[in-house]
């Protein structure tokens, strides 16, 4: 991956943004489907087109070679890709670039990097895929860095390496900056998988899962990266912190329960052992359609406590079914897929799908089921470069944020959040978000559209996960979205939602965190920086408030 | 239960100690099959012959209420269960009591109490069941407590209430002295239980669990109580804690999980919100003998690897298995359960046992299924009354402790010790346990017995426990103990094991503990403590060392 082939100011390659005819289409269907004016279609800046402030830090001889203040390297490392993220590099506007680009190779370097900036006092913001959509790699040099000497991010793409694999307990040694198809590419040899897939798996990396607790795309036991982890090395302003490699302890508070959701507040995570596995060859799945979206959350909720553990259990509701185009008619639908790398799992989707009729969903199609059990496998089952994860999966999952790029372009505000709440809480919550969230839409932009799947399920509650779109004011596209976000927020925070179940927190999501989590906890958690990180140079303003 | 009932030196109930021909028959046993020579039955003492130090400590006017003096309360405050506190509690040797016991009736009293205690620096230590194995609840006036104006042991007993039951999520709200009979007993209206049984079950309480991640009777995926906690409360002398009620999050690090394993040294836990679920119709168990340990061992891993989620997978050695009666022909012996509220589990136990018999196992007698989707059920299949939980395994593995009791009045040093280890460092750590636990019985005691069996397992590595036997010479058995403790401990921490994987750390695995854990991540613990407890009041010198 060269960066030059990569968009500067949107989500992912360069070449993949939308042709003219694409986005012409793409606005059409914006207008017909959501009743969104027509705007004139705006081109991506280029990046002659953009000025940065001069850089603040003079990089030390020893640092030249692992240190870049070059414009360029500096507006790649502005933002992460949330749509306030798109918009500025949409429109061109870097100002709050980086002073320096630091690119180590190893521990050593981080540790002589973070030696230097405690010394000179600056800030530094652990860089991985630049995927953040909560503003967590973005340390304004004029607003959270302004306190400091300078603020640097740190780039961890040359530390990319699957280290060491132990087959008999199926885990591995992976270093953080490696992204998710390297991990894999790596892990094939060995027949083994890390299974873990976050909307952004293409270009995230272990590091950044775990400094914000990703959530794959297991909708049980397997949700977050945090049960994968065995263990966790983290180079600190202070020291090397790094705890054993275990399968499961219960010494004292888990050390690694510190560093999953840290969000480089207290280091620069740089490797950890992590449970892998071999491709399941076992698999059934199904969707099924409901006419009433209550019933279908019940369905889901009786599966999952029925405790079948599917991987995955995604409830589409009816806005959201149609614009994925799964379906058309106005259904809801719950998407059932069960894996296993040792036994059929037919029964278990069989069982699924009866609780699912019980409460008047209807199977729509046929379900499918691979595996080496079965007699009459499907046309694709037996083909050894089938991938569903890498195939069908990436092409709808993993397109959606290069359509992100295509709707800024287009006047289109367009987000997701998502929370996690308990059962009895979630259909009060999801009217409320409904009702508040299309009514700022529309009082803000005139109109909008709301749409809600849920992502993770769990026996005692789901993660629902709302996209929105809406159109913008180009200009005033921000303050738009701010309101919009704001509501959610709030709505979210009142009815006892969690402020976000896996995008994690950065600057974003700060003012509703400390209204959710406990005082004394983040405390805690401040004392803890004090003390790994005394100059506290470690990201500031992501996750904890400057003190 | 009154505390009349019990007996204030040992495990459980007075009553229920051996008489003298069940005490002959067991000192007979270990002189049989164990060449253990015969040596005196000494008798317990009686609460009259104890005499403790007078209390250093005058209870305020307004504390007269919750807070006791007398001889009997601080005495029965004294220690917990292990082999150490047995043996003292036996000689009648309680210099180490507490000066005061308190038992507030809510949290308004408990920041009473705290408050109290931070402006006169006592030392307090929350207490539940007693059923410490770790030193936990013993703060010695002369040690730990040295530094103080007193100790204060603070017994939750009075707070044992489930408050609230949320049927629609499966989860309820339960006081942290409640006992794990107190917790069923209460949620059995509503059709529910917690399903959580450590060994201590009878004694012990959510709060005391909390604190020190107490492992269940699960051996998959709900292995401790901390994937049962919802949200918790912490009562800490610099404020209250307490975490959203959350089927899950992503925003920042776990705040549960600083409480989790936090052994009373940041505050005191007050309640929390707990998963539960219904009583599991349907079952599906059998055994498997098998002539190697080693084969039973893979097959073991095989079997959770294949992510079957056995309720119980519990290997016990041929030791192991001797001693519970379970098999006495050599026999290594894999116990194998499925449990599911919802749908049979028959096919997950045959998979479970194709898996073992590849191994070279030997399914032993017939396998038993029960669940309303057997046509022909067994002989208590139906019966509402029957609850295997709280009826056969009561009776083994509950019993267990009111053994040691009796082994110690027989001059017998048993103790039990447990860690957790990925697959490929198993064998090694293993043998080496083995060879020196055994090695260092002989040279201490002349003699020694060591059984193990896996308590629990994960994808990447088992838990296995350890039980010892050996014969004291009375009066230096601690001596002896402390020998065989260290050099077990040391074994662990070399060949990469955890000092615990669900006993906690307390005061006897502190220096374990220490060069388990990253010296960052205990900074962070101590800084987190200074901010939460910042005159240093709680539960001293358990977890982490005082400074």
């Amino acid at each position: 991956m060269s960066d030059s082939d990569l968009s500067f100011w949107g989500w992912g390659y360069a070449e993949k943004f939308p042709d003219e005819s694409e986005r012409d289409e793409l606005a059409t269907r914006m207008e017909t489907m959501l009743g969104f004016p027509e705007r004139p279609r705006l081109d991506p800046p280029t990046l002659s087109d953009v000025s940065i402030p001069e850089s603040s830090v003079s990089v030390p001889d020893h640092l030249t070679e692992v240190c870049s203040t070059t414009t360029e390297d500096r507006i790649r490392h502005t933002y992460g890709s949330g749509y306030r993220d798109l918009v500025r590099g949409f429109h061109g506007d870097f100002c709050s670039a980086p002073d320096v680009v630091a690119e180590p190779r190893d521990e050593g370097e981080i540790r002589v990097i973070l030696d230097w900036a405690t010394d000179e006092r600056i800030a530094v913001v652990p860089y991985g895929g630049g995927t953040s959509v909560v503003a967590g790699v973005e340390c304004d040099p004029e607003g959270d860095g302004a306190g400091y000497a300078g603020v640097c991010s740190l780039d961890l793409r040359e530390m990319d390496q699957v280290l060491e694999v132990d087959e008999h307990s199926r885990t591995a040694k992976i270093q953080a900056g490696a992204t998710g198809p390297q991990i894999n590419d790596q892990l094939r040899e060995h027949g083994l998988q890390l299974r873990h897939y976050p909307q952004s798996y293409e270009f995230s990396t272990l590091g950044g899962w775990i400094a914000t607790r990703a959530g794959g795309h297991f909708a049980t036991v397997y949700t977050h990266i945090d049960d994968f982890v065995e263990n966790v090395r983290m180079v600190t302003p202070s020291g090397e912190f790094e705890s054993r490699r275990l399968p499961a302890s219960g010494a004292g508070p888990d050390p690694n329960r510190l560093v999953l959701g840290s969000e480089g507040s207290l280091g620069v995570i740089t490797e950890g052992w992590l449970r892998v596995q071999p491709r399941p060859p076992y698999r059934a799945r199904a969707s099924v359609r409901f006419a009433d979206f209550d019933a279908a959350v019940d369905a889901t909720r009786e599966i999952v406590q029925a405790r079948l553990y599917p991987a995955n259990c995604r409830l589409l509701d009816s806005r959201e079914a149609m614009m994925n185009e799964v379906a058309m008619d106005g259904s809801h639908v719950l998407v059932l897929g069960f894996e296993s790398t040792d036994h059929p799992v037919d029964d278990d989707l069989a069982r699924a799908l009866e609780i699912a009729e019980e409460h008047g969903g209807t199977v729509s199609g046929d379900p499918s089921y691979d595996g080496p059990h079965r007699e009459v496998a499907d046309d694709e089952a037996g083909d050894p470069d089938r991938d569903d994860d890498e195939g069908d999966w990436r092409s709808a999952f993993f397109e959606a944020p290069y359509k992100f790029n295509a709707l800024v372009s287009l006047g289109v505000i367009v987000d997701t959040f998502e929370t996690a709440v308990t059962w009895d809480q979630f259909d009060r919550l999801h009217e409320e978000i409904t009702e508040q969230v299309t009514e700022v839409m529309e009082e803000e932009c005139g109109a909008g559209f709301l749409s809600c799947r849920f992502t993770h399920v769990y026996p005692d509650g789901p993660a629902p996960y709302y996209t929105l779109l809406a159109p913008a004011d180009v200009g005033r596209e921000l303050e738009q979205w701010r309101e919009i976000k704001a509501t959610a927020s709030d709505v979210i925070e009142e009815y006892g939602g969690t402020i976000t179940h896996h995008h994690a927190v950065g600057r974003t999501h700060r003012e509703w965190y400390e209204k959710e989590s406990p005082d004394e906890f983040r405390e805690a958690l401040h004392a803890a920086k004090d003390r790994l990180d005394p100059e506290r140079i470690m990201n500031p303003g992501a996750l904890l408030d400057e003190r």
